[in-house]
């Protein structure tokens, strides 16, 4: 491996997907997407007790399709690097206590799915790891009450408000795939002064704006070098900000960028408002829709940039600006 | 790199530690460890606005300390791994911002410093980073109020409880310095039923057990191979405990172990009933005590096993046990 300009990272020989599995809602299902998942649920609770244990029953879902998928068992799996939007990521805790395997937490947001998947990739590539697990989850319901207010209180969403997808991903890194992680960039945290909880397309689209900018200057690609740079959960404000602030850097990304945020939901028919977000969003429109597009062919060379909000109700309710954060890897058919 | 046994890693051409920071707060510089730090503070604000704010502010004082000690700026740091307890890891989030290093937020509980220096190292090893830094913190009074009782209640504290440190603890890895990262091992999450969150150490010393067995196993070392074997913050009740279930297994590590939660406070005139705990305790014992008596030749290898209990409130309530995790670091003079 060996570092390119400023802030990115290229493998010699690229870490390679081995297996990959997608699991979401009832929503999430009846979204443009469905075909894309190894498996939906229509019972918010997956019959657990709390929407929090059904989040890390998605978890678990996603793993053990994942792990079937590519016919492994947990033992073959070295590590596995999990965070979610819980307060101290208990979804990944307890989703993922009965693998016993070697466990890192991470917390990126909602851009956790990228963050592992990059750092799995190291773990792989330096030889830490045989294979190394990327897994993250989101819960509409459990987001909801600890992040907003309780559901029974109905509250009424503004315009630029996302809906938290109820989904997981998990993608399993090792030495044999079609899809090879070519490149990444850990991106900064970037803070432009957003300070509207309802509206993190817009506190995350500066975050998303640097680290793509920065992954074409360190590497010399355009935007037409890619068949698609997917971010992970701007929706449609997120997705215009970033649009015109590149375009001010004379990039121009409207031919070849799609938002995991919107392409999870129909919009027209789905009132999502603004379009999709949570880690699972980004995490399973990867591990489920992506991954596999790449696997028939119908995609070659990709950018998937997963961006976060690094924020809590605490630090919203002190005064605190809205930071963001994006992660970008460059996927290729190998 | 190689991997060694089932579980651990070596590092063929071992990172260096190249610079350490430490600050902590009144009770601390009360304590037995006070010269160790490198700044402490008596206001429990460090003069912000708030408690979490406060957290924030020591993580960038020990990173502040870190790069003055080694003559570093921010730009020369390609990677800065950090987590913390609050909700969301808001001090590493904004406690760290305007060092503007490319950040991967980590979420280990009070197992953070040890994971967080595990990546570092990784990082730094495989490439990926000429530096790296690793860093978190606590605080007794955003701790007590996010996963307890409001501070104002005054509620009774069992003699099991530990007290959260007040402190932060910062380690720059790179390619030179006088103590080495020699082996590694990522913890699985070990669940033994505990569900007092009054009684951390007790919840914690079962990984604690397991992750040490599978290090000595891996390696073929015995624990008098080590000057001392650190954990992190088992305090009293942990400590009886991972002594008693290792005994059983025949590995005695009365003479060689020392706990982060029992060296940071003198429990006799301190208060803290069980011991230390929190994110900032077995950071700023390492990155004040232990790194600087290892560069002075006090001690030339140990190993350093932070332990963290993976739960939050909500995950209590709702009648989950409180599983542990353990990361063991080999650290060398080299």
């Amino acid at each position: 491996m060996k570092r390119i300009g400023k802030q990115t990272i290229e493998f010699t020989t690229p870490p390679k997907i081995e297996s990959h599995g997608a699991v979401a809602g009832k929503k999430e299902a009846e979204g443009p997407l469905a075909a894309d998942f190894d498996q939906t649920f229509k019972d918010t609770t997956l019959q657990t007790e709390s929407w929090e244990k059904a989040e890390a029953q998605l978890q678990k879902e996603a793993v053990s399709a994942a792990l079937r998928k590519g016919g492994l068992t947990p033992g073959e799996i070295d590590f596995i690097l999990a965070g979610d939007l819980l307060n101290q990521c208990i979804s990944s805790t307890f989703g993922l206590l009965d693998f016993e395997i070697p466990f890192l937490g991470q917390y990126g947001a909602c851009s956790t799915m990228a963050q592992t998947l990059f750092l799995a990739a190291v773990l792989v590539d330096c030889g830490a790891a045989c294979r190394a697990a990327a897994v993250t989850s989101s819960h509409f319901c459990s987001a909801e009450r600890q992040f907003r207010t309780p559901l029974e209180y109905g509250a009424q969403r503004t315009p630029t408000a996302q809906w938290t997808a109820t989904a997981s991903g998990c993608a399993i890194v090792g030495h044999k795939g079609r899809v090879e992680v070519r490149r990444g960039l850990a991106g900064k945290i970037v803070d432009l002064g957003v300070k509207d909880p309802a509206n993190m397309g817009a506190a995350m689209a500066p975050a998303a704006a640097d680290s793509i900018r920065q992954f074409l200057l360190d590497t010399g690609t355009a935007p037409e070098d890619y068949d698609c740079i997917y971010t992970g959960d701007l929706g449609q404000v997120g997705t215009d900000l970033l649009h015109k602030t590149l375009d001010r850097d004379g990039l121009d990304l409207t031919a070849r960028h799609q938002d995991c945020g919107l392409l999870l939901y129909d919009r027209e028919s789905q009132d999502v408002h603004a379009g999709g977000s949570g880690c699972g969003c980004s995490a399973s429109v990867l591990c489920g829709h992506i991954l596999s597009r790449m696997e028939a062919g119908g995609l070659s060379n990709i950018l998937f940039c997963a961006t976060g909000a690094l924020m809590s109700p605490t630090s919203s309710q002190q005064g605190e600006n809205i930071p963001g954060i994006c992660h970008v890897l460059q996927l290729s058919r190998s």
